[in-house]
């Protein structure tokens, strides 16, 4: 099988560590490597090296290699970021050329995974369904009313695949309010999207030629060109033309071909916002249910997170549910609770033109 | 009249803006001058520049001579701290040999005046009642029940001087707590303790002789030493063995001579937090309460002091009544309305002995 890693995300909810040079997916938040270094490492004994890619924007090429320099994995640039649907299609004619239909899994490389065994076998479950020809997603068995996240309707179980079962999936819904999600949850009939997805190219291109008509013609045109020296202007070029839009919304929501779900119960966070983490990394916080990276001082401090890598001393007083984050040139300091919030920063920067802080 | 300001504070609550190199008063925290060039104009109207001794702690030497450079101040070195008693004992000596027994008004070099003529008639009216021989303080009319000051119970009143009543001093009283600082307050018997006083030097060294007889000793052995090759070494030897010891607790608490107080109506404080310096310059907030120094990007926060004089960006998301205080190499963000416990920080890094950050 195939596995294409999107790392074309900009990660803006966890500025200032995140930046446009550096976004999250290149940053140790957890544990001692990237976040797409661990994604690269959980599924690499699932197929050789080579048939990882990584796609990534270009922006980003040189950072990569430097990572991946001890790796085979083959890197595809995107020349700007346009959501996941242009990213798959674009991994998606690279694999056709390169090796014909075979199954890809196409998976973001920014999420946290607990039971990395229990991952992998549902990946080549799921593998398995899209050699069929079938469009395959992972659902997350929700543990939490998430408003954070899209859900996934299960409908009928329709076989089982060692020992994982196959349900259809009745439909896709976008992120609930709290009253739905909490009955989405009770129900035990929704799973969360976590924008895992498995099929063959010919499988999802011919689904994007069917809702996504432009793209499709976009791919085409780059596909005639792989391998020539006009590829990167043609590249260039279609990108352009391209809309931004996600495999979630353009293709999965409006596809007439069943759709399989897999139950996934291997521990999975989108690791969304600098709550998330601070939630996923439990085990490492004081007492005082404090999260630290870095030189810190606290005094009368709780439930806060101090995220300080560049080694400044940071002190704290009489601080509850404060999240701060120190980088050599930015500080944020904000409610742990309002960290979805934090992409308001980007935004105003963005405003106001202060692009070295982007 | 000669003008003593006592410069050797630590400002320890305005870590970490405040370090041991450059403490409080080295600051620019109000306006664009430091708190004690502010306080050198202040007074410099009322005499000859010579005729203002800085006392200052040795390792500020450097520092006081640049700032002062322009200036034919007369700055006294002390070799450590030992609080006002032995700082004002060494003025004392060396105004008394350097001029004879003319009135000396001491006050601190980091207060904020806002009345400055106001605060200027003030210290004439103290030095004229002090050239009789008598110890004179100024009280600053309270209009709050603070209870982070000592307070003076004024007695009978003994006459007027240039308008300004002039009162006998009943007691100077520890800072109380706050229902006793109300009931203060509200008697209209209290002045705050302002730390500012006048004397002549003959005058507050028989009380010092009288009540610290073994900082009076050394300063004696001081005062046959100025002028001599000798004074350094001398001056050295009876620091390391004087105790630390405020004047008000070491001669006003004691003395059996009577002593006056001109209560005073300038807008005077202390500057003692940086809470107190977000209530001073409460004129600077923006509609949302909040008072900030450097390149700052609020989202739905209020209340708060951000000073960031060192050009970083610190971006702020739902906070309320908190403090930032940004420094190349450490950071505080506290609970503005705990800015006293700051002081907690400095004795925790003097405890874990990282010194770098004092």
């Amino acid at each position: 099988m195939y596995i294409i890693i999107m790392a074309g995300g900009s990660g803006t909810r966890f500025w200032p560590a995140s930046r446009e040079q550096k976004p999250k997916q290149f940053l140790n938040i957890i544990g001692s490597r990237s976040l797409i270094e661990q994604t690269f490492l959980r599924v690499s004994p699932l197929t050789e090296e080579k048939n990882i890619f990584l796609v990534i924007n270009h922006i980003h090429r040189t950072l990569t290699e430097q990572l991946f320099a001890e790796r085979r994995v083959t890197i595809l640039s995107e020349p700007r970021g346009r959501n996941t649907a242009p990213c798959i299609g674009l991994a998606a004619v690279h694999l056709r050329r390169h090796a014909g239909d075979i199954p890809m899994i196409v998976l973001p490389a920014d999420h946290f995974i607990a039971d990395e065994d229990a991952f992998r076998q549902t990946l080549r479950a799921a593998a398995t369904v899209a050699e069929t020809g079938a469009i395959v997603t992972i659902g997350i068995t929700p543990t939490r009313p998430e408003t954070g996240y899209g859900y996934i309707l299960k409908g009928a179980q329709q076989s089982t695949l060692s020992e994982h079962p196959v349900f259809l999936v009745e439909k896709f819904v976008e992120k609930p309010d709290l009253p739905t999600a909490t009955e989405y949850v009770a129900s035990g009939r929704y799973l969360w999207n976590s924008g895992i997805f498995a099929f063959t190219p010919n499988t999802i291109l011919e689904e994007i030629a069917a809702h996504l008509p432009d793209v499709y013609r976009g791919l085409r045109q780059l596909e005639e060109h792989i391998s020539a020296n006009t590829y990167q202007a043609m590249l260039d070029d279609v990108y352009a033309r391209f809309p931004s839009i996600s495999i979630d919304y353009g293709v999965m929501e409006k596809t007439t071909r069943p759709v399989y779900v897999l139950p996934g119960t291997f521990g999975w966070s989108d690791v969304g916002s600098w709550q998330a983490l601070y939630e996923l990394r439990r085990d490492e916080r004081d007492e005082r249910e404090n999260l630290t990276d870095g030189r810190t001082l606290l005094i009368d401090t709780r439930r806060s997170f101090i995220y300080a890598p560049s080694g400044r001393l940071v002190a704290a007083v009489g601080l509850d549910h404060l999240l701060v984050v120190d980088t050599p040139d930015a500080l944020l300091v904000a409610d742990l609770r309002r960290s979805q919030d934090v992409r308001r920063v980007t935004e105003e920067l963005k405003r106001k033109e202060w692009k070295q802080f982007l």
